[in-house]
Formats: structure tokens, sequence, C-alpha cells
């Protein structure tokens, strides 16, 4: 590493990013008067991929689509090593100004900087499509074809439009694509040295701490357990406490349980009775069934492997206890995926001599950079948003908190990239 | 009392009470195919009167509707003292053959015993209209109408018939009432020396228990406790544990204190929270909002009014821990009504000689008898109904058991007509 800490005019950066964040929150860039909404393969989706493509090549980069509209840009020929940045720039379809768009607009920032202060890192944006499936009800799917992760009868026939039922290979077609090709994708991460995306936090972690940033040191695995307790739905009244075989009681228990059990791990893990739901749901009536849906993460698969044993045991004991039957399913929906120590190790050294206040913290969802990290030595910058509202027109960052982790970001990409030269 | 027992052949009774309940839940008898409907002034409701006035003139008794058509059946002259005995012959609109309709059959079983076995007991059967709630929405009314418990513009204006709109009194009049003369219904209760209604127990205590009826010494009062939790509906991923505002957790722990509390009292007190959900009502969002709705009951009005003041200081103090906000609404739907000693004991005397397995018991649903009590000794006794099912055309009954109950009832009367003498 070197000592000297690049440092940018801030100001001018927040300015930069907010301008081209609000450029993108305009009417060329959605479908709805009322939200961000952009997916893969309109208009303005595609608007927006050419604005991205117009500000690289301002300053020099070769910017291109991939097969499927993936964008890349980069100030180093194809293949050659570079640092990759970016996110995704497609919306929820009632989404803010804020989430995705962020992570491009920064690594279009940090590409700015770098040519402007002369530093010519070797860079590269990648902008991925239709993270948050509002096309074609298939989320972090550009990740996913340039990592290899479907199959071509996926494209060709499975995954359909939301919008008319036709297929992402003919809309991808019609859009001016060449999905045939959709195997080269894997080159958008040939050639990639390491791996930034930086991304508003979605929690309000930052906020309540007061913090600039934080590093996400792993992406948790997500699993939802759900739980269907059969009783009695017995009368209120004529039915005394001893004779009862309340669902509702029991799924109160494994609620309360899965709060304890997900406190009770040394490594960050949540768990979440978020349906919860008795029925026939009067008040007279006892619950003869009880709906519990759980969510459980943690940045350990260990971790949240034995809690979804625990509170199935648990949940099995509850219902025996009250005479009730239980039918369990378990879905694991993302695995946990541990960021590269060399990119963490480098932000936290650039943060440190930033003089910020930050954290090292998990992601609690799911990113693009879930797969690129098998691939790709990687990691996460987190920025403060409004009361961890996202998804959602009320989405609210600074474009100075922003400003601040480019620099930081700059910085750690230096040091890594000298590191790795 | 005496000590020559009463005995009946209850082959016999079982057999006439069989027959009077399948009789009446035939097709001239109901407005349904798959149920017995019946209410209020309709052609199957007056169908049903009339087989009971028909019976009873059989046997000498005279017979009649009172101005709004309560059934009325004496073999003393009217004002003279009589035991009263009875119950309701509508039904809810999917209900089945004995809710209400077996407690008038044993009645006029008792009546018809008395007759043939020369006994010529002082009898009143009194049959409620409405019970129910069918015609009018409005439950109990027979007896709130002998009780001078409704106003004159609730019969005329308020009361409204769930089928066309029109008004009680319109419907009264039309089926050939005087409802102007509502007020004079309070000499149906006129003269009574005591009164017992049976009734199918609408629970499962006597079936479990395998005990041939049950003896109830008091009515609960009911209450409703509506709770809804308000927190902050955040993403299950981006928010740890230590910074949620988890309206559902609250819920579930106010469920399992309800039922704490109901079992810790040492009179027989019923606590239920029927009504759970939580909202939105996905796996990964923290429950924003949380809707609880408890039932409970209890013979004690200082037992139940005690519970509902612990389990809101307790939801309070649940909503306070987890920074939730917390609405509360307490509904007093109906007083805790105790028996009468003597009429109880008679009962008890009489089912202790019966020899037959039997218990003291609260009724944990309202009756027409939380009415008469105030004005007239009461009692109510339970027989046994298959799995607690009643409002259905499921529920199912025993004639046998019946025929029991009524040769205790008849045993019970005697004596405490006797001792009343």
């Amino acid at each position: 590493m070197t000592n000297d800490r690049i440092s940018i005019d801030l100001a001018s950066s927040a300015a930069r990013i907010g301008r081209d964040i609000e450029t993108l929150g305009g009417a060329d860039y959605t479908n709805s008067a009322e939200a961000i909404s952009r997916y893969a393969y309109t208009k303005e989706f595609q608007n927006t991929t050419d604005y991205f493509i117009q500000e690289l090549r301002a300053i020099g980069f070769e910017a291109w689509e991939d097969p499927v509209g993936n964008l890349v840009g980069r100030n180093r020929p194809k293949g050659e090593p570079a640092f990759g940045l970016g996110s995704h720039h497609d919306s929820n379809r009632n989404g803010g100004k804020w989430d995705g768009t962020l992570g491009v607009v920064t690594a279009l920032e940090t590409c700015r900087l770098s040519t402007e202060l002369g530093l010519d890192l070797p860079l590269q944006l990648l902008s991925f499509i239709e993270e948050e499936s509002s096309g074609f009800g298939q989320g972090v799917l550009g990740s996913r074809i340039i990592t290899q992760q479907v199959t071509e009868d996926d494209l060709r026939e499975s995954f359909r439009a939301v919008d008319d039922g036709r297929s992402f290979w003919e809309h991808a077609e019609e859009a001016g694509h060449d999905p045939a090709r959709w195997r080269e994708c894997i080159e958008d991460i040939a050639g990639l040295a390491g791996w930034i995306e930086l991304h508003i936090e979605q929690g309000r972690v930052l906020q309540d701490g007061t913090l600039a940033f934080g590093i996400v040191t792993a992406i948790v695995g997500v699993n939802w357990v759900d739980l269907t307790f059969h009783g009695r739905a017995d009368h209120a009244g004529g039915t005394p406490m001893g004779y009862r075989a309340d669902a509702g009681l029991a799924a109160a228990e494994v609620a309360i349980e899965l709060e304890r059990l997900a406190i009770a791990q040394a490594t960050p893990t949540v768990g979440t009775a978020g349906v919860g739901e008795f029925k026939p749901g009067l008040n007279n009536v006892i619950p003869g069934e009880a709906r519990l849906g759980l969510d459980i993460r943690s940045v350990d698969a260990s971790v949240y492997e034995a809690v979804i044993a625990e509170i199935v045991t648990f949940a099995e004991a509850a219902a025996a206890a009250r005479d009730l039957t239980l039918d369990v399913t378990i879905q694991a929906l993302t695995t946990a995926t541990v960021m590269d120590a060399g990119v963490v190790g480098a932000l936290e050294a650039a943060a440190t001599e930033s003089g910020h206040e930050f954290t090292v913290m998990p992601s609690g969802g799911g990113h693009d950079t879930q797969h690129v990290a098998p691939h790709v030595p990687s990691a996460m910058v987190f920025v403060p948003c409004r009361d961890g509202i996202s998804h959602s027109p009320a989405e609210l960052a600074d474009p100075a908190d922003a400003a601040v982790a480019v620099e930081v970001m700059l910085n750690a990409i230096a040091a890594y990239m000298d590191g790795a030269a």
C-alpha cells in the first residue's frame, strides 16, 4: 500500500452524484409517474443504460452492452485486469431513485475521479439487468446469466415477461440483443481483480448509529420455514382451558422462541415471524389452524442450519404438547456468502484513514455480489438510507454520504491494485 | 323432599324425544335443505310452534303464544305458581336439530311424564323466540322482551329483519301477533316458582369425561378485548434483532400470557386469543402491525374484570418494551349470572340419586336463562353433544342422554315444589 491517501472534492462529487440520481429519476427513465419503475427491456431501462454509456464514453471509457443487456464500461481492453465496480439500474415496479442505481452512479463517479485525478486506475463498471425481478419475475438475473446459473431453456422458454407472458428470449431479441450468445456474458467478469458493489443499506443500523458507511463482510443466506399448526376450532365459551387444542398458542410460542434463538447466536443472525394468522379468526373460536411464516438468515450456513433445526424441533414439541399436528416446509432461498478478506481489508484500511465512523456488518438482503463472489474477490459498501426504507418512492439517501464512500472505495481500490500488482 | 324417587321408562322417553327431534328436523320445519334454519316469523317457525301447541294440548295443557310469539304451555291457570321449563326452538341459519329445540322437546317430555305418571306437577313450558338472532340480528330477543330489556323504539324501528330490512314490529303484526302489547310478555314468567333450561353442552367436557349430564351453576360473563399493536414493518434481512419494533412478538406474548392468567384463576375462567394476524404478512417483513382478538369469560365478574385489567397492563408493558404503540378496545358483552342454589341443589340431589355420573359446571355460552335468572330461581342442565359441535348440521346429541336428564329434572322439580309448598 501507498501512504499517499487520495483525497477528493467531496462537495463536488456529492453534487455530481445527486445530479445523476435526479436525472435518472426523470420522466425519460421511469414508466410510472409516482415511482421509479424500470426493467429490461423497456425504453426507460434502455435510456438509463444509454445515459451511463454516454457518461462513460465522455471520460474515455469503452462502454457496451453484453449479449443480454448487462452494461460494461472499461478503461482497459477487454480481458485485461481491472477492478470491478457497479450494481444494477433496474428497479422494482414501485421503487425509489437509490436502490441499485446509486451503486452504478457511484461506480461512474469513481471512474470519473480516477480519470480527473490522473490516477488512471484499471477500472470496470458493471451494471446487471433484472436484479429486482420486475421484468420476468426472476431476481438477480443478470448476475445469474453472467455466472451461468441459468439454462438456455430458462431463457428461451421458462422465463416469461410479467407484462405480456412472452419469453425472455423474444424480448431480448426484440430489444436488439443477441441472447443466443448468452454464454459469452461470463466475459463480463473475466479479468476482474476484485469487485465492490455499493448499495443503500436497506436497514437502519447506519442511520441509528450515525455511521458514515458500512463494510459488508458477508451476505446472509436466506431460509424460509413455513409452519401450519392444526388443532380444534372449539367454542371459546364451552371449552375449558384443559380441553383445548389451540393452534394459535403453539404458533405464538414458536414466534417468541425464534427471537430468542436468533439473539442467542454469536454470529449475526436474524429470525423473523413475518406471517402469523389464526383461523377461523374470530374472538370466540379457539384457533383450529395457525400459520406462521419464518425468515431465518445468518452469515454462517452452519448457524442458520442449526437455528432451523432447533426451531423445527421446538415447533414439533409445542405441537405435541397441545395435541396439534404440524406441517413444515423449509425453503433454502440463498446460501451465505463470505466477502473476500483482501478486498474487505483494503476497504477497512481506507475507511480508518478516512476518519469517518463506520462499521463492518453483514448484508441481510441478497445482492448480485452473491453470484460474483465465487468468481472474483468481492465486497460491498453500504451507505445510510432514511429509516431503512427501500423499494418505495419514499426511499432516500444522501449524495454526501455516497461521496464519502466513493473516496474510501477509490483509496481501497488503489491500495488493493497496488498490492495485487 | 320425598323419598319416593320418580322413575321413568327411559327407553320410551328417549324414543319420544328422538321422534320429536326428527319430526322437527323435517322439511316443514326448516327453510334449508342442508340444515335447520328457522326463525321468527317464518312459516317453518310457526309450524314448529304449532307442533308444540298441539302436543301440549294433547296432554291437557293450555298453550298459547304471547303478544310477540313466545310460546307458553301450562297445566295451571295463568299466574298461579308453576315450575318453568324450556328453551328456544329457533335456530341459526345453518343449524342443527338440537340446539334450543332439545330444551323445548325435553320440557314437553317432562310435561307428558308428569301427566302420564299422575304426578300432576304444576308446570309451565316456555319457548323463547329469536335466541339465535337469525331473524333480526338480535340474540336472546324473546327473553329480553319478556324481561323488558328492550325499548318500544327498538321493536318498532331499530330491530330490522335480516332478510328484507323491514321492522320487527311490521313482521310481528304480519304474522298475526300484537307487538303493541309487548310489555305484557312479562306475564310469561309471572308465577314461576323456578326455572330450568336444558341445552346441549356445546363443549366436550361431558363427552370426554363420559358424564351423563352437567348441572350449570353459573353462566359466564363474556368480554372481548381487541388489541392492535403498531410497530415498524422493517425488512427482515436488513434489520438486526436489536433494531426492531416487531408488533407480532408482542401479540404472541399476550396470547400466551392470557392462557397463563386464565389457568391461574381459582374460579372457572377461560381466555382465548381467537384472532391473531400479523401485517403486512410476508415472511421477510417484520410485522408492522399485529391484531389480537381476545375472549375472556368467567362465572365471577370480579375475576374477569381482574383478568382484563391484568392482560391490558401486560399488553401495554409488552408494547412499551418493544417500542410499539397499542390500541385497546374492551367490550363487555354479557355479565356473569349465578344460578339459584335452591334449584341447583334440587338438581344435584336428584342427580346423585339417579346414580349417573355428572358434574357441576359453568356455562361458557350465553342463554335465555341469563335474562330469566334475575326474576326466577333458575338453573340449567347440559347434556352431551358430539365433539362439542353446535350451530351446524353436524350437531348431534343422544335422546337417551336427554331421557336421563328428564328423569333428573322431574325428580328435582317434584322435590323443589314439595319444599316450596
